[in-house]
């Protein structure tokens, strides 16, 4: 099921919604650094499900068992392997959706593509349970890059059309980004917290939901990173950040917005500060030619309304084949978007520690 | 330089753009296909530059001399290798840019990434003259599918921010796509079109640039296409688009502008049609959980201004480290969103091929 | 570590030998097929150390616990996940090997690739422990490739310089060495294996080693699997195989005595019988080009003496960087090629179940 | 058709034995250094056919045409391609062979694997002929790898039964190597090459072929290059030779005679020589753990007689489904393995060269 990415970090995910367990493995982790255990379960609490009244009500404390690959809380350089054990699982919820595929859920597809005994119950290995184990591989990455000076920070650039305050491109606020990571809504704007609050809590009212975009902020990343052509920072990030599920959209630097805008507008212009070469504006999002040239890295991330809603909904029973009305139990987000912000930061941590394996690829 | 992609089909590219020639090798074509030349040529013409006043000047016939793979015009199981000779390069208009690296350009990030003997003389291997082989690769996916009855055409669904009418998401009028493709702006709408080509003529004068949206629709593609988590078609289609240079986002289906919709409005209820499942409305794009739905496959592809403008622009000398302008020679395109239509239908038709390749990989 | 292996079949695996527990995930088992869990164990305690007297005293039990990719004993589709725990380690019998390198192990060159902070606690994750997972996921590949009427076994072609009897290569009798796979000695000629116990029970005495050639069959494999060029039959199994700690060398069919033959008595001429096209000998292996013929497929590997003996060696301490002697504890095979037969049979059969997830790749 | 390998430096293959043109593409050579294009074409006229009386007699100059990657004889940065155009195919000679399968050549099983459409004329794209850009790769890397201190050697180990002297594998003399690089037979005895000439011109009169063992030696590899597992060296240069035509057998160091040693004897000890840890022997053949350990890497490669004989052969008419006599024509060497020296030094190299791009992948 396609479930690894990665060229010198690899990372692959295993379980199921509904399964005994969830984990992952990390091929490539540097030998000797040692891990803080404390801080990483702070990480996956701010994705773990349950934690307020605006995410689901499945409860999970999401804390990962290592099976190889830490000792003594360092890493020892064979494959790390982790495992989170599913405790809350309510399998009886999908019984009815064995028969109706939810509508914009993987459910039909899954039965087309892997045959009727797949195992879909809560989504299976579909879920965006599978988020758990990206963290726990992505929080040990925040921890490596720390290390190395490069910062990674999200927030909720828009919940529904409510907007957050748009960052500075050049010179982000990292402190700031990093001190909304534990809300419950991670907007920098105080004002549209609360908005975003009451939209939530009205979605949940109605049984209704909504999408949003994720921004995420990398500063620190050295010049000169990546590759041009097929496997870029773009393309490696987009690739895998596809791997999330409910993701509609991905665009970097000044985005969609570039397409109407004129060249002279949104050229980044070159010149020599502090003794180094930089652009006075961002536009580019800290990539050019699929290269990293020392400006923050900046990226959107597009992200559909929870499909999974309470309202009567129109489906088709499979084994009849015709038409029927569904109605979705089960404990679900009213914006998934919310929870998604430590995902992006995760998988963006991942994808630039394993670009960072590559920076002394080539022969020179 | 990452030049390749494709995992049952694969795609490489090499050349640059001041060189003696481009070309490209592409494995795991089926064996005994015969290939319309003549409608590769023609399809090839659509990407060409200096066909018209909109484009560059650069004139460049782009014809491909096969070196191996094509026996008597037939597939012959060998790797499909061609080379086009470049013809029309002017080598003296680049000579400034050895030193002052263009403003949102990949000059200076490829030689931080590859040293100062990277050839970068019309942009090197960096160069969108690297999509004239995808294109040629392109050209014969688009005839292989077609029989198998999958069809791909694309429009600008934006240029500026000038916008073509919309296309229907479920029932697309492919016919009348197809009957743009030659168009020199490839939109549905005539008075668009008008709007566009005074716009681009314009900015001509101008010496600047814009950029646009290119949506690319594909039917007929097989249900049960594709794989979860990060190896989906969204992955591996946004991985591969953002190979073509000038690329900011990719999105799907409704893209970003469900994440402010509902749920209950966005979700694509099921219904028995003719006998089969299929969904009343298309905001999944034809693909849920990585894996086609048998609707319409939709993708948005976000295209910058051309970066290359005739304004004086601020830069910097790398030799003096100090700022400096630059005024940049050569021929380029007001608006390279006009050239990439087919491009992006070549390589979406690479992509989905290369999964067709995957369909029945599993053991079942 | 490269822990992974395999295209439609991927294979990783993870643990180290001084661990809490070793284990591996499979991805691309076809789903919804029953594993018969129990013959799996029994083909594991083949490989299980501790067994009987010609043994390493290292007792593992060696039960693997699914943690996901299995519901009620068959296969869900979702990658298979599993891990043994490790119950026998004697860490304190490598205290010393901290500082002095075990002549012909990896001890040395892990730490030069690694650094000092590696963890080769009884050869970490560099063991031949880590076996066990292999055999693991082979053991439920060789039930899969039954159903579709492939048989793979394997037998002691050479133990020290006791030779078993040869194999007939066009009709091998697959029963015979389907008969001997539980002995402790798996040769077909009981004569012989008498010999070959005599022979390590005194290395054992002597606190000596020796190695042996495991040669494995595989029958009822479909004509036309492999490819040419790089990733033919012999060039999966090779990579895979060499995976395995000692092993020295690989070979197929007539193997390196092809070499001294003439060519009219080692071509395998064509004919026809039973309507079907077949070859009158095999000594090519079954393989053409990289791409079976339909005829048995046969394998040999040679692998080293145990390094791991109980004489006293030369060796150096690291801290000091002077020569020094080493006497090695703990508890070793005399010979593990003994063991080794069932972990080339699963390694074989995993890379055909990998090759058969691609035969239809391609588009015809 | 699998034309391609390598993990950093990346080789595709192109072309078939009776096309246009045969040729490869190179991705990841560094950039800015100068090639030697006159020392390349004496490397590969060391390959070449029809340089004497032992050979095939079609006469190939085999001289490659750079398509991109090299400016003023410097490498670019730019994937490299070069095309070698055929001259001197006798596609006649194969007329027979479309219905008539050659015993132990590819004709069969391509058939079964690509169709009735495969072009097979000349062995098409499973040709030796494929090892020609295969050199063209490899004699750059080799001049590569000397800048830093690397060397590699063949020898005809063996030819028929008629052995060269052994080298001394742990101080080998390359320069006694390097002195018979372009002897007709590679033996460093001088006595066994007359032998060897007198067998292959006997051999030639009869119409039959044989085979022989290549030995390939390096030295000057970094310690701590490769990795365990799947991917070390061992397992990369299998693979990768594996690619070569009419190879049974690949084994390293002491190889298959190791099987029937005695720990005790085959164990290399360590010690302290001039300030470097190294060992006093090298039946590993300088690498353990799938990692160099700084002595020289020994590689045995094991071919097989050439498949083409002049002698009549039983084999079957494929449209007539009934056995039947073939004669073959076309020129044919009596022994691929004297040819095949130059091949295996430039996989190694390749191989070597690829892995030095890996050194510095991980963090640390």
């Amino acid at each position: 099921m396609a479930s690894n990415f990665g060229k010198t970090i690899q990372v692959s995910t295993f379980g199921a919604s509904h399964g005994y367990a969830i984990g992952g493995v990390v091929e490539g982790l540097p030998c000797g650094h040692t891990i803080d255990i404390d801080e990483l379960q702070q990480f996956l609490k701010r994705r773990a499900p349950g934690q307020n009244q605006l995410q689901t009500q499945r409860k999970e404390a999401d804390v990962p068992e290592f099976l190889s690959g830490i000792v003594d809380g360092m890493l020892s350089g064979s494959p790390l392997a982790f495992m989170i054990r599913n405790t809350s699982q309510h399998s009886s919820d999908y019984n009815n959706l064995r028969d109706i595929p939810r509508p914009s859920h993987a459910d039909f597809t899954a039965r087309m593509r892997y045959g009727d005994k797949v195992d879909m119950r809560g989504g299976g290995h579909f879920s965006a349970r599978l988020t758990a184990p990206l963290c726990v591989a992505g929080g040990i990455a925040i921890q490596l890059l720390r290390e190395k000076g490069i910062k990674i920070h999200g927030h909720l650039k828009q919940v529904g059309s409510i907007q957050d305050s748009p960052i500075d491109m050049v010179h982000p606020d990292m402190n700031a980004l990093a001190s909304i990571a534990t809300e419950p809504i991670a907007m920098l704007d105080h004002s549209k917290r609360s908005e975003v609050e009451e939209l939530v809590l009205q979605l949940k009212k109605d049984g209704d939901s909504t999408g949003g975009i994720v921004e995420v902020i990398a500063t620190g990343i050295p010049v000169g990173l990546g590759n041009p052509n097929f496997d870029g920072i773009e393309n490696r990030l987009a690739r895998t950040i596809f791997g999330v599920p409910a993701i509609k959209g991905v665009s970097f630097g000044g985005g969609f917005d570039m397409c109407s805008a004129l060249g002279s507008d949104v050229n980044d212009a070159f010149t020599i500060k502090d003794g180094h070469i930089t652009t006075t504006t961002n536009h580019s999002g800290g990539i050019q030619g699929g290269i990293t040239n020392g400006l923050p890295l900046i990226m959107q991330v597009g992200i559909k309304p929870t499909p999974s809603i309470y309202k009567e909904q129109h489906s088709v029973s499979l084994s009849q084949q015709e038409d029927t009305l569904l109605v979705i139990k089960g404990r679900h987000d009213p914006c998934v978007a919310l929870r998604a912000v430590p995902v992006i930061e995760a998988i963006t941590a991942l994808v630039i520690l394993d670009f960072l394996g590559d920076i002394d690829h080539e022969l020179r």
